[in-house]
């Protein structure tokens, strides 16, 4: 009952939305969905399956935890406006993303701005906004004191920690060692002694070490970490700290012997840093902020079969689809070694004849490939393919105009 | 006097464009093209290179040869425009490329129109414009006829060939081995057989061993042999062949130790294939296809430092550009090995002091480093960075959208 074999097996809850003999999201078929849009590809997010991710980590989290959902990950407008009435904060990497968090109605003080390069004009906005800075850049707190004054407000402020620490949680690291992201754990101190100087509203510490990890046990280091790196700052700091940001970092499976994350475990360690922190500082708040885990698991790219062709024993589909909507589904963003995520013929059942297929993207280029070899139902012109795990650095984080084809329309279902 | 050294070397006719200290492009300095775009970063492409670059092809090649712009390497209109003034026909990927190419005045007879994936409307719009559409989908022929007869138009085609030689000529390989791309050579014939009984004007063959190749012989080698394809496969066409297209497929150097593709050499090559084809079929066109080979060397990406800081003993320099706007300089499009971009700080002098430092774009993701410890002039915030082989596969094959900075203005000097 796998939607692919030789590749990563379709999840569990998505088996289950196969009715008919047709993937179901929302509950609507797949080629309904394809009409309602008005053509292939589409990507197409379950709010359902949003708010059930919410709904666990809310669970397992203790409530004295803040959970923040991160843009970057997928800023479609209509999804973050429904994230906003289900998490406590967002976090934003540019000015242009922070207009879709305050369009989406979140109170700015709840709203992380962070970013290695930031702008005099973003800086500008940030202090206009109202939104926290996570300060970062070796000239950022007299820019931003400068900002301030230019706008009349005066800025709120975290410092972002490069720690001191090795993190060894997998996935993308963002902190250890020589980087362009935070200030040196080491260099705090001195950079406090400037913000205690300027005219900025200091709130906290923020400490992004890393992202898409499916270790709870590494994550829980990381975040121990973290939580003593924090305290140490804090005695040092202009002003009681109200907030600590210890990042996110929580992965999703998308390959062939990915394991889940054991959320319960991850949840276990978050609550005991929060209860240190309880002890320590009780007037501070711990946030958590996820990108990926929010949405990832929730989104499905569709896209339609062009043409089934045999080239020399090998079956390609060659789809209206391609990099240029899904570049990392394709393995080309960043990527070492090429591995699928997982696929099925939406307008197949999955218990039908199946065979091995290479599912090709319409450019003329061999890179656009977005399942090399996978085992799927047998396909002619017209079905539609989907590809899970599409949540997330999806459609933004691939290049629509390659090619001139066009963007592929976002819905949330 | 190289721009860097732990990378590749600063292309030595850039090395020359430094005047008083500062990069100029098309004559004017950088930080002039920065106060008429209105900001940073942006792509700025040169008008007398791209010439100097045709100029150098129509001088090597004989005059028979057609050369071909393939929009895919950079679809700028008023860069198209201004190649369509330059060469004698476009290749177009897409409806919206065909759209890009019409528009810059080229006559539809001279555009081809070649992809693994062509929707109905796509073909009923080639069908419409009268471009030359390459079949390459098995069902690709009576789709095509009908959407002839849906616009009443009788379509032009070419029949895009997957070789059954082994394509060794480095870079990216089109064909050769099971593929999306054309028709299997030994299928050729069944498929001239379905050509010749649908309504289709039959015009040659295309044939798109590969890209990005430096290596003049092994290109010669894919050549010859693609030749002796044609004129194997014109014995069975239904129509005598007016058009041969041999593909393209010269490349760049980007990093450094890649040798410049002998031109002399490679042209030579053009020029036996073009005998022979002068004797064999005297009214037939032989057709060369170039994208980055035209434009790549023309355009400079430049953007501006944000922050210059010290991490525990490494310098970043922190820019307002990235990944969103360049992701092949970034490593992330494909590349198995990263391998810098030749790079320079604009707005200093190339033999004043130097440092090692890590060029990093503004995104929140690790994945963002346009050089990774290259040889710089030392920088300061304010100064302006330019990335060089920047005028193919760089705006339009990276995704702006990600972390909504908003995509970089593009300028032809």
């Amino acid at each position: 009952m796998s939607g692919v074999t030789n590749g990563p097996a379709l999840p569990a809850d998505w088996a289950s939305a196969f009715v008919d003999g047709e993937l179901t999201i929302g509950g609507i078929p797949a080629s309904r969905l394809a009409a309602r849009v008005g053509g292939t590809p589409f990507f197409a997010y379950d709010r359902a399956r949003v708010a059930g991710r919410v709904a666990a980590l809310r669970q397992a989290l203790p409530a004295s935890v803040d959970l923040h959902y991160s843009l970057k990950a997928n800023p479609m407008p209509a999804l973050v406006g429904y994230l906003g009435r289900l998490v406590d904060g967002f976090d934003v990497a540019s000015a242009g993303e922070m207009k879709i968090a305050l369009d989406a109605g979140m109170a700015p003080e709840r709203v992380g701005f962070a970013g290695p390069g930031k702008s005099d004009a973003e800086l500008r906005q940030a202090a206009a906004a109202g939104v926290i800075v996570s300060l970062e850049g070796q000239g950022e707190p007299e820019r931003l004191h400068e900002a301030g004054r230019a706008v009349g407000c005066r800025p709120r402020v975290m410092v972002r920690v490069n720690p001191a620490f090795d993190v060894r949680a997998g996935g993308l690291r963002m902190g250890g060692g020589p980087k362009p992201f935070g200030i040196d754990e080491e260099d705090v101190p001195a950079l406090l002694r400037r913000v205690a100087a300027l005219d900025l509203d200091f709130a906290g510490f923020h400490l992004y070490w890393g992202s898409q990890s499916l270790d709870a046990a590494r994550i829980a280091e990381a975040q121990e970490q973290a939580m003593s790196a924090f305290l140490k700052l804090a005695a040092v700091a202009p002003a009681p700290p109200r907030l600590f940001n210890l990042g996110g970092g929580f992965g999703i499976p998308y390959a062939a012997g990915d394991p889940a994350l054991d959320l319960p475990a991850a949840a276990r360690n978050v609550a005991a840093a929060a209860a240190r922190l309880a002890q320590q500082l009780p007037d501070a708040r711990l946030i958590v902020e996820l990108g990926r885990y929010l949405v990832g698991e929730a989104g499905v790219y569709v896209c339609r079969v062009l043409d089934r062709k045999v080239s020399r024993g090998e079956v390609f589909l060659v789809t209206d689809g391609g990099l240029h909507h899904h570049l990392a589904a394709s393995g080309n963003f960043g990527q070492v070694v090429r591995r699928n995520y997982p696929v099925a013929v939406a307008t197949r059942p999955i218990d039908g004849p199946r065979e091995t297929a290479t599912i090709a993207g319409r450019l003329c280029t061999p890179l656009d490939v977005l399942a090399r070899k996978a085992e799927l139902a047998v396909a002619a012109p017209g079905d539609l393919i989907a590809v899970f795990q599409s949540g997330a650095y999806g459609a933004s984080a691939s290049p629509a105009g390659f090619l001139s084809h066009g963007a592929a329309p976002e819905i949330l279902i």
